[in-house]
């Protein structure tokens, strides 16, 4: 059984707003809840699932959470569930506070400059924990970290790479001694770029791309040379392709 | 004004097997609608806009349309639209009929192995064309091109890669003479690949992979190194990498 008041909060929890006041947020899913609560970086609040998903739940984490199980029926998951079709499980977890001041020595730092697709946000912090980039440091326009959908597409990387949303233009300027690489179209060839030890490198949205303002920050315009006719690239892919060339 | 039936009809796009039918699909909003008339591949059967779309739309494009052109309220758009929220205009047009036999030689052939988010195709057709790939070759479970969120993120990258769905097993077998790369977990690191002037380069599926029978046929089996922890690359930015490692 699930009361009308939990459902109504689960619910609310789709809400940037709600989440933040709550300072929790929901993963769906079999494979997304298994993986957050193996790694158990986020601490898990309420898990709300069908018999199924119990019975194939392995002893030790059955035990763990015991008390934060709630074993509720198919059409109760329909309605708290924001897939389309529900998926077994629903789970309830803290947030974690994002480390800041960041450390920017001698690594490369992922700048995000208002991406606004969940999808593609999800994405590049499952790039950024492929290729070991600590830190990423979004604008406060680019999507939530902890939108459903970017919890969905991150899996466990939500919890291994730390996630600030700041004002880039002031972060960028308070550490002018770190060179900034802004990726943007007709700019230098990443082949040429060589590897980076320390650096920001600056993505932007998806239709405007990069501020003026922060390109204008930019030691160097950097860019993937394109051999046939496509417009442009997914955000998620050049970042991709740049940390691949550059690390 | 729009029909019922038209409704009906325009609705009915949005499955495969009504597309396949009547070998047309559907573009909606001003970028993509507006791309895939300049580049007049395919051949637009009908036009279905709001005032505003119209009077934005150059004097050549609304003169060489005229008799095709509907404009129609925002409501009404609306009950044709598969978007969330409409966007000033949505357009049928014919499918193309793909190459087969396709042109594999001197040249790297991106083969999916049932690839099945339309998103991520989208993003795919979209790294061929940045890399002047000719061909993508499909197995049958791949997602359809002609989905509305493929053509919605491919842009006018669809009507420059020729798309060809078939057996990929029979394909590359009968392409014994061509080698072949599968991009897998725990392969070759591409890094050591070098160029490829020819041959094909297998993706497989989001979750599953690429199945066994079709890695055995592989002549190389390749990987982009990991340097973190993420448990794997979403498969479009996988294809990017890639791409440009080899291209």
């Amino acid at each position: 059984m699930i009361t009308k008041a939990t459902v109504k909060y689960i619910q609310s929890l789709q809400h940037k707003k709600v989440r933040d006041e709550n300072n929790m947020f929901i993963a769906e899913g079999p494979k997304v809840v298994r993986e957050l609560l193996d790694t158990a970086v986020f601490e898990c609040e309420q898990i709300y699932c069908t018999e199924t998903w119990l019975e194939g739940l392995d002893t030790n984490l059955a035990n763990r959470y015991a008390e934060r199980i709630n074993v509720i029926k198919d059409f109760e998951l329909e309605k708290i569930s924001a897939l389309k079709v529900s998926n077994n499980v629903l789970a309830i977890f803290h947030k974690k506070t994002a480390l800041d001041p960041i450390n920017i020595s001698k690594t490369i730092t992922l700048v995000l400059d208002d991406v606004q697709d969940p999808g593609n946000l999800g994405t590049i912090i499952r790039i950024a924990d492929w290729f070991a980039i600590p830190t990423i440091l979004c604008s406060r326009a680019t999507a939530d970290c902890y939108n459903p959908k970017v919890v969905q597409s991150t899996m466990a990387s939500l919890g291994r790479v730390n996630i600030v949303y700041a004002d880039i233009f002031e972060k960028l300027q308070k550490n002018s001694n770190i060179k900034k690489y802004a990726a943007v179209l007709g700019g230098k060839d990443i082949n040429g770029v060589g590897k980076i030890k320390e650096g920001f490198i600056i993505l932007g949205n998806e239709s405007k791309g990069i501020s003026k303002e922060i390109v204008a920050m930019a030691d160097e315009k950097i860019s993937i040379k394109r051999l046939g006719n496509a417009e442009s690239l997914n955000v998620a892919v050049a970042a991709g392709i740049i940390l691949y060339a550059v690390s």
